[in-house]
């Protein structure tokens, strides 16, 4: 494929970025730290080859880029939500800031390198981003690395994010497990942070009924912090997206935690608070949330555990309704009009969109009575992991949903 | 005293009324279910007296006293919240219902054995009627039986309903005597209904810190339903105030259980629920609250716990606020520009109107440093028991407040 052909609109109307684009991209997230406002900024005027090549250059000279920029006065707060307006000051202090780091840009074969090991970059304007995220404004991903071969737009058309306390009860580990499991038994993908406690028992909630799950890491994905949950993280790449806005190898630092809960609040239709204590770094994913108007849950616990103060607290003060199952949840999050049992929900992408072995994992589905994956799998000519990585992504989309017998087309009106 | 004299107005304006009256509605009491509402529409205009003399005659002609009633259709719903309107027909059959128990209606030397006996009545229009059950309307009691010691009207002027599930967990008999011991050290009567379960968790615990709690109970006090409680009941009227609508020796009834209810919620500024499944009966009591316009509250709880699921449900369908504390319950029912520490509090009640025993004691209690009640008892004059009684009574009437060292005079503007 030419670039020119690259830059012909999708059938979503978006051009996708041509090889050129991606690079410098992929370029730009190993320079900077993620939700960096200025590079989001510069971003709204110029295209990311140009600001790499400012940032890359022995001699930079960005006054040429800069006079296409609305410049702001540079006072207190410019560098946060500057919508697009960044000082010639500020801007410069930026691009020196990242020009520390120049010598960690490989060259595009080293990206290559990363691709064939499992890894692939997402860029906005390309078909496989949520849109969602552009809601952020400037702190939106300047690109996203990913592991799983499912698409992660397609993934989090129907999903919730479900955070919490690392140091989880008994009894938050088992309300994550138990609501996200009911979550992706009615075909919504679960988001989370990949993080001990709350955020890995919701994902293996998801896990556990063959649903969708995306982590986002705060760490690169080859980093895949914390290290101990490596397999659960293989297991959400094998059925569900892996994601983060690092390059692969990078540490995680202690400011990206909750820069990274921005992506997990923007990419879901709503999020919910299992357990949190009064200073959790759930609330912040919580506050982000709201600030981006999709729907605040928290889950009552009991008045004597610390682990539910937070979530009493955000009930308390108005900033998040009481949920205690599923179907409340799908209820706060699910579009207008849609049913919270799914039934008059129509698929949340055209059928023309489905790649071909999704499709035939589709065709395969019984309308009526359920099938089991291995029937699926098998009706459809592909391997059982790849029927049950698809059936996830289909009963994400509003395809098929799970009955006692497997898996059946879901009723659409 | 003459009847002439207990007839002027008291300093509150309030006329007490003759002994006739009084024997007058203890007598209709027996006669009459609780919460009649045919009978406290007659009683909007015409005297006990005359109602009593009706039912007791041989040949009743209720037709002069009904040409003295507001006349309405009598038409479906006729018999509640009437507002004074009652049909003649309705009347006729209110009449020959109470005439079956008419050999119930002890002479007036009985009425005194009982109140020999521990018991008392207290009628509207008394000193001690609490003048809150007035938004009752119709259905206010026709009077109250007391036993305890306590001024029923100041006990209940600070006070908070305690209510919930008989079969409650071990989560919610801890959290109905904390909350209930927290709420009563900070000089909050607990209102409840004496039943096995929160109920008696919340008199435990107002009892346990030395503070005052209301019973009010479905069945007659000295019939003491349930009978096991009998212990908790002779501790209640030790310090506090036993309540019911029944004469002494009435069992309860089914339904008496929930008209009752309405009695819990009128007393106090608030109903808390602590725990309560679906259908609970404390659900009614807060359901009372609410058309009282009186504060609802709930206890969150564990989501896997049906014993809470009653509470979420309020607190789900903005019935009641979610409460974690004391003092969030405190702010909810504190007068208006009342701290919820109490501290600005003017107290509720003259200090002139206190009686004398009572104002010895607050005599006895220091400004500044607190004193043991043992000491306080020493300073009065008065044994421990009764210093206990009065520094309950003291601290829900803003006078007194509990500290480290026992009780201490609270600061008032």
């Amino acid at each position: 494929m030419t670039a020119d052909q690259a830059r012909q609109p999708d059938e979503a109307g978006r051009r996708s970025p041509d090889e050129a684009d991606r690079y410098s991209r992929a370029a730009l997230s190993i320079l900077t730290e993620p939700g960096d406002a200025v590079l989001g900024a510069l971003l709204r005027s110029v295209p990311p080859k140009e600001i790499l090549d400012i940032v890359m250059s022995e001699c930079p000279d960005p006054g040429s880029v800069l006079g296409r920029v609305r410049e702001g006065d540079g006072g207190p707060g410019a560098e946060k939500n500057s919508g697009g307006i960044v000082s010639r000051a500020v801007a410069d202090r930026a691009i020196e800031r990242w020009r520390a780091r120049r010598r960690d840009v490989p060259p595009p074969g080293r990206l290559e390198l990363w691709e064939q090991a499992g890894f692939r970059i997402v860029c906005p304007e390309e078909p496989e981003w949520p849109t969602q995220l552009d809601d952020l404004g400037d702190a939106r991903p300047v690109a996203l690395w990913l592991s799983g071969t499912t698409n992660l737009r397609f993934a989090c058309l129907h999903s919730v994010s479900v955070v919490g306390s690392r140091a989880a009860t008994a009894y938050g580990s088992h309300v994550a497990t138990e609501l996200s499991a009911e979550l992706a038994g009615l075909g919504w993908t679960v988001i989370s942070g990949g993080a001990f406690g709350v955020d890995a028992c919701a994902h293996r909630g998801a896990l556990a009924v063959g649903g969708c799950t995306v982590a986002v890491l705060a760490s690169g994905l080859s980093f895949g912090y914390p290290r101990s949950n490596s397999d659960l993280f293989a297991a959400i790449a094998h059925t569900g997206v892996m994601v983060s806005e690092c390059p692969p190898d990078r540490a995680p630092t202690r400011p990206g935690f909750l820069v990274r809960n921005r992506v997990i609040a923007a990419l879901s239709r709503g999020t919910l608070v299992v357990e949190a204590a009064l200073r959790s770094g759930a609330l912040n994913t919580a506050r982000h949330a709201r600030e981006l108007n999709r729907p605040v849950m928290a889950v009552p616990g009991p008045i004597t555990s610390e682990q539910s103060a937070g979530c009493h607290e955000l009930i308390m003060q108005s900033q998040a309704a009481c949920v205690t199952g599923a179907r409340d949840i799908i209820e706060l999050v699910a579009p207008l009009g849609a049913a919270a049992n799914g039934s008059a929900r129509q698929p949340a992408i055209p059928a023309d969109d489905l790649d071909p072995v999704t499709a035939s994992v589709l065709r395969a589905v019984a309308q009526r009575s359920g099938r089991g994956p291995a029937t699926i799998a098998t009706l459809a000519g592909v391997d059982l992991d790849t029927a049950l990585r698809c059936l996830g992504l289909l009963g994400a989309a509003g395809y098929v949903e799970r009955c006692d017998q497997g898996w059946r087309a879901r009723k659409t009106n």
